[in-house]
């Protein structure tokens, strides 16, 4: 799309005005690469709009810093938002209903259905106008669902359940991606989340165990290991050679170190150096955890002794 | 059904014994519809006899309360569980092969099987009688599988595995169903449990991410977000605007009020007032854990301090 | 196969030369059953040599006890290995694309595809040599792939994310069971990993609730309850009749015996004895738990008081 395209469609103003740009998606700041669209929330990030590699940058109204074709707006979250997506259209292309879908004679599916192949919607089925079912959704007998339902591949509901109308408010896409990089095994009923802009990342070697939860935009570097159950918060950075026990959950936007190891059911919350050991919900040391945890037994007869010197009751 | 079938069916004393109703379903005391049968366990409940919308009442031999239809006999919790067995046919209602299912010849599926759309059994299966696969269900090579399985949809079973009959012991249906406003949000792999009878309700705008467990008959009302990998044990009661952060688990039959926020890892063990902000496991007010977990790190040395001070080892 | 010709293909010296066997499968020393093939990884285990009923042993070079064909071989560990994927053919058995699967005539499958019933492959999808797809596999439209990527059924990949190459390096086969007792019942998208050899085992009448995971080589009686989210580590042995609340967690290697109960949240690290019931993580005695997790509530009090005491700061 012409810059200029895209400036009329966002109600923006093009500063310069004759600028020009094919412009193919939106990046993140850092690593927009050009033909791309950035944004700028406020002047403070004002000195990463001179190493961007952005080709235009998304800016109110006031903004100061030059050297870039500019596209100036009151609300540039919105037209951030807007511009996502004009330049990455959604998964739903066209109201088409596969022949391999099996439905059900008895079912009523309103206007606008994109129904995948290999659906499968069971008897007394209603569906209001403008679903999209991706392959391989099945939808039991007697389900009634309201307008604009999206279901992705694999998504079951269960017989007479009851779902709503979704969809008139306004939400930021989440486009990005995920980099599965190579010798990466991810075992059953993970959830790696795609990134809002640029990637989540899993790096080489990297192992994760069964019902593992990898938010948006985290990164995890090579040879890690995500035991089972783990949970990873959005925008963490997980080192190299990290080992996450069973269970263990992990702050949003922390650093965990190389060669961490964080013991089972643990949570960290804040950055941790390379090399830790670290245990407890909130994680500390393991050893001082170990003594901690030893003394929490026998807290009770502390907390008489105390009693017994301070003659409090 | 007729009152007085079902009764007969039952092995029911119709009070008064020519009482009339025509019942479509069994619902719970408090919002049984008219139409629907439901039961007293004992006479504590006899007030909500005066108040219920049900068309009749299964009670015990001695109870007295009136104006209902009742249907008398001594074990009422079995014959709730055979009237819903009775009026709620279960999901298998006929026993065929679906055409587009495919099973490798040299498969051995016992009599009476139904077997749904696009299930795909691999070689060397075998299977007893009277299995329900529903549609999507994927059997590797080589599964040998007893009497009466019942597998939902996207159930895989991996390749070699062994898995023994199902089946002849009673069990009380779960017959109620989930309802999900609109505008909601469910993230992947999540489960949310239907009702035993009435319903599970996800209120609008609520989202819910990735591997979350919601059990039977929870509400959870508008606005809230259950982050990833949290667990809602049977019959809890969430209220608008709460957050429960990642991986917190919430007992059974508690309330958590508006607004209330739960911390990561966190275990709520009872009621918790509106406009909390609670940690911990059991959690406690979040203010006051934070004081204590700091404590905690320094557990060892406090001990020493008291056993310096009383001369205790 | 023949012992002669397994020593062959392994590059090991039959002990005695004219040794001869029919060679089934492989099997772990204690339960190997007549017709497999076993290992002993050092002398420490010679005396197991005189009581397992494998027809065969793979030991090293200077292993002295007899009585059983060996086949003598300096690496062990990796003659067992290759013995492993010898007698145990992996899934993928040939280079086939099934007629159901529906692929977007815009992508390109690599060469040496296996490619099961029922998958879909959207547009523009790019998935290098080698692959191996099971059936109900669902690829999202601008997906890249490497080589050799293995996927098993149910798994989705979302639009325009990246996998790198895999295979190449030497992985110990997991060519184990899953066997489930009568009665069993698991709730959704829990996960029972199979045993490298032998067999992870579920009792009886146990019932499993959603999003658990047991991990290979477990073994859990008859008659126990693992509620939703729990994690059970490899090699565990759970007893009858025991209840693992919402979100425990226990460690590997490890006994829990009859009758124990753990409450919510709580992780075991080492064997429980019959009866018991723990909480806290670490866990131990339910009704200590109770007090010191009241008395740590007023953990902060308690150090002033000491600090009061003391004239620490």
């Amino acid at each position: 799309m012409k810059l200029k395209e895209l400036a009329d469609k966002l109600g923006a103003k093009l500063d310069p005005p004759d600028a020009e740009a094919e412009i193919t998606g939106v990046g993140p700041i850092e690593s927009a690469v050009p033909g791309q669209v950035t944004f700028i929330a406020n002047s403070k990030y004002a000195a990463l709009a001179n190493t961007t590699r952005a080709s235009a940058l998304i800016v109110d109204e006031k903004f100061t810093a030059a050297g870039k074709p500019l596209l100036r707006i009151r609300n540039t979250q919105y037209a951030y938002a807007r511009a996502v997506e004009l330049l990455h259209p959604p998964l739903r292309e066209q109201c088409t209903i596969h022949p391999t879908a099996v439905i059900d004679p008895s079912s009523q599916i309103g206007a606008n259905a994109s129904i995948g192949a290999y659906v499968v919607i069971g008897p007394r089925v209603e569906i209001g106008e403008g679903c999209t079912l991706m392959p391989h959704v099945v939808i039991y007998r007697g389900v009634k669902i309201g307008r604009n339902f999206f279901a992705h591949s694999h998504v079951s509901v269960r017989e007479d359940c009851e779902i709503g109308d979704k969809g008139d408010w306004y939400k930021i896409p989440q486009t990005g991606k995920v980099v599965i990089e190579d010798h990466v095994e991810i075992q059953a009923n993970c959830c790696i989340d795609r990134a809002s802009l640029a990637e989540t990342r899993i790096g080489r070697n990297t192992k994760i165990d069964n019902l593992t939860h990898v938010a948006h935009n985290c990164t995890v570097e090579e040879n890690s290991m995500l035991c089972a159950q783990v949970g990873l918060a959005g925008s963490t950075e997980i080192g190299k050679n990290v080992i996450l026990a069973g269970q263990v959950g992990v702050a949003g936007h922390c650093k965990i170190g190389d060669g961490t190891i964080v013991t089972a059911q643990s949570g960290t919350h804040g950055d941790i150096p390379a090399g830790s050991m670290v245990s407890g919900s909130p994680a500390f040391d393991h050893k001082q955890w170990l003594r901690s945890v030893t003394a929490f037994t026998r807290l009770p007869e502390l907390a008489r002794a105390i009693r017994g010197k301070t003659g409090k009751e």
